[in-house]
C-alpha cells in the first residue's frame, strides 16, 4: 500500500470537518485485490469483469417432472381420448447417457434433466396417469418404491406444443455474455450467479484488517475491579464492533498505559496485521497525551509519506484528531480522542469512510436526510464548530437524546442518528429542519 | 430445543404462503441464551436487564487539560491581572494517590483525572500561561519533555465558577440505574455502554448455526469440469451467504447426490452442529426427489414432534416446500425447491424469518413498501398463486428484471426487491401500485 503524506497546514490551523475528511480520503487507497474463495468474498467488491464461460442452462432441460414425448404423439390427447405411449425409461437430472424417444414412445423425465434425443416437448406428470392406468395423478412414485414405473405404458390427457416446459440452453445467460462488472458488491444473489457459471474463486478487494487500541493509564478491562481514579475501557470494544459493522476484520488490542515507549512498541508490533490502525485517547493538549507524544515525530527521511499530524478540528465533540501513516508500508493511522462519545462520533465520520475506501466501495458514507427537530427547547451550539448531537430518527423527525456532553455514553446507546448543527448556527429551534446522519 | 410437530393438513391441501410461514414461526423457538464475551455478542439479542453496578463517571473528574484550583483564587483573574498560583504537581488520569490543592495553589490536571481534594473548579490550560510565564498557551508540553512544568508558578487569565469543566460522578449513569433492557440488539453503541459499566460478558441468544446442503446428482462443484447433463451447484453457496447475511453462522455442505440413504446419513451426521437445517432440491413430484423420499417418514413414536411434511404452496416460484423437525433435538428443517431462484425466494420468505426467530428478534421480516410499477407491459400472474417477481426498487417505483422463469439467476443478481402479485390478481398494468419486499 502506498499512502501520500498528509498535507501539513501548521499547528494553528483549525481544520474543518470536511478538510480533515478530504485529507483522509485523498490518502487512503483501496487495498490490492486478491483471489478469494466465493464464500470468503461475501460483502467484498469485485475487481474483474466476469464473462460467462458456459451457457446457463448448459443444455435444453425439463422444467417439470413428467414425460418427454413427440408433439405429434400427444396432439389430440384429452381425458376422454388419452394418448397411450410406451414408456422407454427414466431420464434423471445429471444423467449422462440418454435414451432415444421414438414415435409412440415417452421417457419419464425429471426437473432439470436433459431433453433426450427424439423428444420435442414435455408433458407434466399431472397431465398423465403416471403409468398407473388409473386416471390423472398428482406425482410420481419414488423410483426406489416403484422401479417398474420406468417401463410400461403411460396415458397422456392433454396435448403439449413444441418445447413446452423446456428451458432452452442459454436462456438464462449465454457463453460470452458479461455476467457481472468490476465494482459489483458480492451479496448472496451475486454469489449465486458466480457459482452457477462455475466460478469457485473471484478476484476482489479483501476486507481491511483494522487494529484498534485505546490508551490511558486509567483504563481497566471490564469484569476487573476498579481502583481509585480508574474507569473501564470501552472505546476499544466499541470501535472494534463498529469496524466489524463497517465491513472490516477488526482486532482489539487491550488498553495501553500512558507511556510513549510502550505505545510505540505496541503499535510497531501490531503493524504486521494492520491495513488501518485506530487509536483512542492521548491526542489533546495534556502533558500525558502519549499518542501525540509518541507519534508526532517528523516523517522519517527514509520513509517518505510517513508521519502522523495532530490537528484541531472545528467540531464538537471530537476537536483533537490525529491522522497520517506509519511504518514501512505507510499504514494509515487515525488517532481519535479518548472520550467515548467523541471517539464514536469520530469513528462514524472519519474511520468508517476510510474502511469503506480500503474495501474499494464508492459509497463510503452513512446516508444523510433532512429531518424536523422535535425538542422541548432550542439546541445551542458553539459558533464556528460543527456540532454532532445524538438523536433518534423516526418518520422524518429527529429527537435529541442526552446532552452535548461528550461522556454521555448511556445516551449514545439510545441514539440511531447524529444531528448536524453547522458551524455558523448557534441555535436550532424546535420544528426547524436539520441535517441528520443515519447510523442504522 | 423443543419444536412442536407441524400441523398436518393432508397431502391435497394447497397451503397459502401465510399458512406455511405461520406454521414455521409457530414451531421455531428462540435459542437458549448463553453467556458470551462482549465482542462475541455483537448483533445478538440481550436476554437480561442490565443494572449499572457503579456510577459513570465513577468519580468527579476533569473534562479538560488544565489546572485544578479553588474558585476564590481565580475570582478576579484577567489577562491584565492574572492570578498567580503555586503549581503543586500533576494529576494524571488513572492516578490513585491525589495531592491536595490548598489556597493559592493549583494542580496541573489532565482530562479524565479525578478532581483532587481541595480543588473546586478546573481552569483549561488555554486560559493560562501553562506555567511558562509567557502569556496564554495552546497546550501543555509533554511531561517527558518538560518534567519541571509540574512545579513552579502558573498564571491564570480568566475566572472559573464552581465545578466548571468537572464531570460529576454519576452524571452519565448512576449505580442502580437500568442501563439496558432485555431484548436490546447489541450494536457498537450498546457494546460501548456495557464495557463502560464493566460488563465483559453478557447473556444473549447466540447466532444460530445453519447447515445448508443442496441435493442433485447433476450438481458439480464450481471450478470443476461440467460433464454431459451436469450443472454447477449454486444453491448451497447462495443460501450459505444469505444465512450469514441474516445473522447466522452458516455451514455449507457440498451437494449430495440423489440417493435417499446417502442424504439421510449426511443429514444425521450434520445434525450435531445444526440449530436449523436447510436443503434444496428433491421436494417435488418426481421419482428422484430424494429429500422427499428420505424425509417424509411418519414421526417416530419415540420422538414426538419429529417428521418433515411436504406441501404444495399457492406460490410462484416455490410451489413445493418441506418443513418439520428432525433428530433427537427436533432440529427444524426447511426443504426448499431446487431451482436457484425458487430456493432463493423461499429462503427470503421462510428461512430468513426462521433464522431471525431463532436469534430472538421480534422484527423477523424484510421491510415491505408500496411502489408504482414501471414496466413496458402488464405483468401476468397465475390465478390462485401468489407470485414473487424480481425487481429493482428506486424512489417509490419498481421495475421488473428478468421474467417469471424460476431459473433466471442472472436476473436475480440484478434485483434488490421482490414484487408481490396477490393470489387473486392475474394482471398488473404499468403505473399500478404493487407491494414490494425490499431485499437490501
Amino acid at each position: 500500500m502506498s499512502t501520500a503524506a498528509p498535507r501539513t497546514a501548521g499547528p494553528d490551523h483549525l481544520w474543518s470537518v470536511d478538510e480533515h475528511l478530504d485529507d483522509i480520503l485523498a490518502t487512503v487507497r483501496p487495498l490490492e485485490p486478491i483471489e478469494l474463495n466465493l464464500l470468503d468474498a461475501q460483502g467484498c467488491v469485485l475487481v474483474e469483469d466476469i464473462t460467462v464461460p458456459v451457457s446457463l442452462p448448459p443444455f435444453d432441460n425439463s422444467s417439470m417432472d413428467g414425460y418427454a414425448v413427440r408433439v405429434a404423439d400427444v396432439a389430440g390427447a384429452s381425458e376422454q381420448y388419452p394418448a397411450a405411449l410406451e414408456v422407454v425409461g427414466d431420464v434423471a437430472a445429471g444423467q449422462a447417457d440418454l435414451l432415444h424417444v421414438g414415435p409412440g414412445q415417452a421417457a419419464r423425465i425429471m426437473t432439470g434433466a436433459p431433453l433426450p434425443p427424439g423428444a420435442e416437448t414435455i408433458v407434466p406428470v399431472e397431465w398423465t396417469d403416471g403409468g398407473l392406468g388409473e386416471g390423472p395423478v398428482a406425482g410420481m412414485r419414488a423410483r426406489s418404491l416403484a422401479p417398474e414405473a420406468a417401463a410400461g405404458q403411460v396415458c397422456v390427457y392433454r396435448p403439449a406444443g413444441a418445447r413446452a416446459h423446456v428451458r432452452a440452453e442459454g436462456s438464462d445467460v449465454k457463453a460470452g455474455d458479461r455476467a457481472m462488472e468490476a465494482g459489483t458488491i458480492l451479496g448472496p444473489p451475486q454469489i449465486s450467479l458466480l457459482a452457477a457459471i462455475g466460478r469457485g474463486t473471484v478476484r476482489v478487494r479483501p476486507r481491511p484488517r483494522v487494529v484498534v487500541l485505546s490508551t490511558g493509564s486509567e483504563l481497566v478491562q471490564p469484569d476487573e475491579e476498579l481502583g481509585p481514579g480508574q474507569i473501564y475501557d470501552s472505546n476499544s470494544f466499541a470501535l472494534t464492533a463498529a469496524a466489524r459493522d463497517a465491513g472490516a476484520i477488526a482486532y482489539r488490542v487491550g488498553a495501553v498505559a500512558d507511556d510513549a515507549a510502550t505505545l510505540r512498541d505496541t503499535i510497531e508490533d501490531q503493524l504486521v496485521r494492520a491495513d488501518l490502525m485506530v487509536t483512542t485517547g492521548g491526542v489533546s493538549v495534556g502533558a500525558y497525551d502519549v499518542v501525540k507524544e509518541a507519534l508526532s515525530y517528523a516523517a522519517d527521511a527514509d520513509e517518505p509519506g510517513s508521519g502522523i499530524e495532530f490537528r484541531k478540528l472545528a467540531m464538537q465533540p471530537g476537536k483533537p484528531q490525529g491522522f497520517g501513516s506509519i511504518g514501512p508500508d505507510h499504514t494509515p493511522l487515525l488517532a481519535l480522542p479518548g472520550n467515548p462519545v467523541s471517539s464514536y462520533v469520530s469513528f462514524e465520520l472519519f474511520v468508517r469512510p476510510a474502511i469503506r475506501t480500503l474495501m474499494g466501495l464508492t459509497d463510503v458514507h452513512r446516508p444523510r436526510v433532512r429531518a424536523k427537530l422535535t425538542a422541548e427547547k432550542a439546541l445551542t451550539s458553539p459558533k464556528g464548530r460543527r456540532q454532532f448531537l445524538r438523536g433518534r430518527y423516526a418518520d422524518g423527525g429527529v429527537t435529541p437524546v442526552g446532552g452535548a456532553g461528550s461522556h454521555l455514553v448511556a445516551a449514545l446507546a439510545q441514539a440511531d442518528a447524529l444531528i448536524v448543527v453547522p458551524e455558523d448556527v448557534e441555535s436550532v429551534v424546535p420544528g426547524a429542519e436539520v441535517e441528520v446522519v443515519l447510523l442504522g
